[in-house]
């Protein structure tokens, strides 16, 4: 199919099994630490488009595969990023008071409990797949490792570090994209490629499925900067221009807004033009690409 | 063998195989997160008994299991103690700014660093055994679900957060035994049980080491406890008193000094009985278990 962005349809249905998914779970069933569990829901159940457990589903549905059965480690990458949201947002951090339109979590929690909130979204992510996620043992533990690699050093810790350490002045566009290609698209890729390791697709036939992912989280990231600039407070869910403030280098503040607008329809071709050569019932696929290119939160 | 804990020999060799293994672990190759890494060993290094992977290592003896086969896992669950040491030494937390001896990590690294050191030792720590535990994949999968159960709501992160919202006033046992068991007990006793799930020992046979692993946690909490009140501050390596001065309730401050002491030596001795029971070569377990009751530091 052809890219129609304009037209960009997001698969409501699959973002509805997720919120599903997360709005049942619970982590404890001891009443002393419901508190800790309130915190955690408030952050995880705060909305959101779900872009990366709907990357998972819908690259279940390519490979023909019984969504239910990727549910758990789809929706454990959410809670990783909705750890590492927590984390990003506390004061000795981004220091950030909104998201999503609601008081980020220290500022309704305290500082202590979000942290402690972070820390255990992080451990019940890896709960959830190691408990609850059905496949050949061999290639939950192969899924798993793609999705804590991704979330490790050499993943979104590390370009979190990069991020809050970043010498002041303009980047090189390279070091710009591998912060980036750290931060944010190790774990977008990995929401395509763990799901590739549980279903045991062959070697030959990932490449172009990875291409696409690797694009895709380019992508997620240009249009994320963008939409700090250009976005509607209100639905954006937090101030407007907050990077700027911040003094953070973005894909804007490096290449001006017109030529970081070309990247962000580059990168979606890229990704669309990698996605054509994946087999497989890519169509939902296509449609969170377009979606990605488009949004307006 | 019979209890003789004023003769309690450390298995040192142990612990030197631990420390070699720590001392050659790298999380990433890239260069531009050297800083991270730094920090995440300083707090990873900065020395301690090894207590938990001994302990992991000396159950695999007990097994009669080759050592080399169970180091990353070992090692992992000293990454996650050392992960919740710096997330604990915040600022947001208990503020403390020198453990073993040396500054915590944010006072050395700055507060935003130790939260990611923190979160990187913890992810680091699942990566470890994903791709470097050896043995059967559902093996593999049910012993670190053993390590992340300790670490998660139900386990360390809950105990922390009934730790720091813990209401002013003297706790019952009751409540004081259970955030213990919480906060340092499952991790403990994970270090053991994680080893009997790894080796596939069949359940009846797991059942005195269990009882084991569970007394050694209520040991090692009542004697920590008691540490804190009489221990020397060049050896504990951080300010003694410092649980009065946060206003933590411990077994000291709940049952006095004297009853603290006989509550060490009963679970010590119910620990060593369990221990008795237990089919295989339990001497370094025994050993540890001595250490515990008799250590300084």
């Amino acid at each position: 199919m052809s890219a129609t962005p304009e037209a960009a349809t997001y698969p409501v249905e699959l973002q509805e099994r997720v919120d599903a998914y997360l709005e049942d779970l619970s982590f404890s069933a001891e009443p002393a630490t419901a508190g800790l569990e309130e915190a955690m829901r408030h952050s995880l159940l705060a909305g959101g488009k779900r872009i990366r457990p709907v990357l998972a589903l819908a690259t279940a549905e390519a490979l023909g595969r019984d969504l239910a059965e990727v549910l758990p480690l789809a929706c454990a990458i959410e809670l990783i990023h909705t750890y590492s949201l927590i984390h990003d947002d506390l004061p000795a951090m981004d220091d950030d008071e909104l998201r999503r339109g609601q008081p980020t979590c220290h500022v309704a929690y305290g500082e202590d409990v979000a942290i402690l909130a972070g820390d255990g979204l992080f451990a019940e992510a890896m709960r959830l797949v190691l408990e609850q996620q059905p496949g050949e043992p061999e290639r939950v533990l192969a899924a798993l490792n793609e999705v804590v690699s991704a979330a490790a050093v050499g993943g979104m810790v590390g370009g979190q570090y990069l991020d809050v350490t970043a010498p002041p002045g303009t980047p090189s566009e390279e070091t710009l994209r591998h912060l980036h290609e750290l931060k944010t698209g190790r774990l977008i890729a990995a929401s395509v490629g763990s799901v590739l390791c549980l279903g045991g697709v062959p070697g030959p036939e990932t490449i172009a499925y990875r291409r696409f992912a690797a694009e895709l989280g380019v992508l997620f990231q240009i249009v994320d900067d963008l939409l700090d600039v250009t976005g509607d407070e209100a639905e954006l869910g937090k101030p407007q221009g907050s990077d700027e403030r911040h003094g953070k280098s973005t894909y804007v503040s490096v290449f001006g807004l017109e030529r970081a607008r070309e990247l962000a329809v580059e990168a979606h071709g890229r990704a669309r033009a990698a996605l054509a050569e994946a087999e497989g019932r890519t169509h939902k696929l296509a449609q969170v690409t377009d979606y990605i290119l488009t949004r307006h939160e």
